[in-house]
């Protein structure tokens, strides 16, 4: 019994970090196996291609510079993390997968959909997450939570025209593949956000009790 | 007058750093700007990829994520420092660059010719070398220079059918592209390689002349 593998995807301040608590604790309710992950990063060098990704740095970083590290990061998480903990029927919950890459590193920045197309189908392939739950509020809602917060990277010093494509780009990859992309509306209260990733959850555990 | 871009290529111990050296004081007696730089590396991020991609490690490294993070140091040393100095005018001299790619991560790794090809097409373009100075000497010769050296890293400890994939992917690349990739024969006299360097290094300087 193959594991079950999820990804949450998201804007800053979209709840994605309680999003992925409240999974945890059901998980744990229902005695499934499971690990968190994240990218960029996932495994020791991946994590440390996020460091070279994320830190501020004084030279300017080329986009494809960029776009080929998040992926090498990635090809490093899938062979070494995510499929070993899947053939053993373990779940894999993940804090971003290949969506972001559209969304930051293609409509964000400009980059070439068929370059990103390529670089899937070499890296991911049919390894794609069997559920992708994306949290998605207004640009506006998104930063009133981020500038709560104490730690600032990089992305989150991004204009808010920037983050209204973010929302865009993510909401597109849930027009291109609707079976895979759940949009949950983060807006919401606390109570109906897990309600509705509660949905999610219980119908890949019947798909999954159904296979075996 | 755009500046003129050399890179050096060959196995380990071929005697790269002892023709980069000769390069280097052939171009000062001819009072010719330049630089000296090198692959994976030649920007601050791009010498932190290096670091990546060179250190002993226990996770063992996929090889699409090592490819990749060849390429994306590649996309980084071209962008910010290669082409900047060529539209300057001045030389860039590079201890190597493309060719490595599809020798070590290709012929001798088994990565895909076409993967390679394509990840060429988006990084370099038409941004080749002017230039390929191969240094190309029996695989036992150049051991028995490696194992002199004190210093030793993971490509290094590679086996000696490793080393002679590596020889015959470098000479491949010069049979596909024979008007960049010149075959200069290293296991002669330290004159007839300073030599065989100097001739095309004239030529190049010539066709640079001849423009301007």
């Amino acid at each position: 019994m193959r594991g079950k593998f999820i990804s949450l995807e998201g804007g800053e301040g979209s709840g994605k970090t309680t999003a992925i608590q409240f999974i945890q604790q059901w998980l744990e309710q229902h005695s499934i196996p499971y690990i968190m992950t994240r990218e960029p990063g996932g495994t020791p060098l991946a994590e440390e291609i996020r460091q070279l990704i994320l830190s501020p740095r004084e030279e300017k970083v080329n986009d494809v510079a960029e776009l080929l590290l998040v992926f090498a990061a990635r090809a490093q998480h899938l062979a070494e993390k995510i499929q070993p903990a899947l053939d053993e029927g373990i779940w894999v919950i993940s804090d971003r997968f290949l969506d972001s890459s559209y969304v930051y590193q293609g409509k964000a920045r400009g980059g070439d959909v068929a370059v990103l197309d390529q670089l899937s189908r070499w890296v991911v392939g049919e390894n794609k997450p069997d559920a992708t739950l994306l949290l998605d509020v207004p640009v506006e809602l998104g930063q009133e939570r981020v500038v709560q917060r104490q730690h600032q990277d990089r992305l989150d010093k991004e204009s808010l025209s920037f983050h209204q494509k973010v929302r865009d780009g993510f909401l597109e990859r849930a027009d291109v593949e609707p079976d895979r992309v759940k949009v949950i509306d983060a807006s919401q209260s606390l109570e109906s956000v897990k309600y509705q990733i509660e949905k999610q959850l219980v119908q890949l555990n019947n798909a999954w009790s159904g296979i075996s």
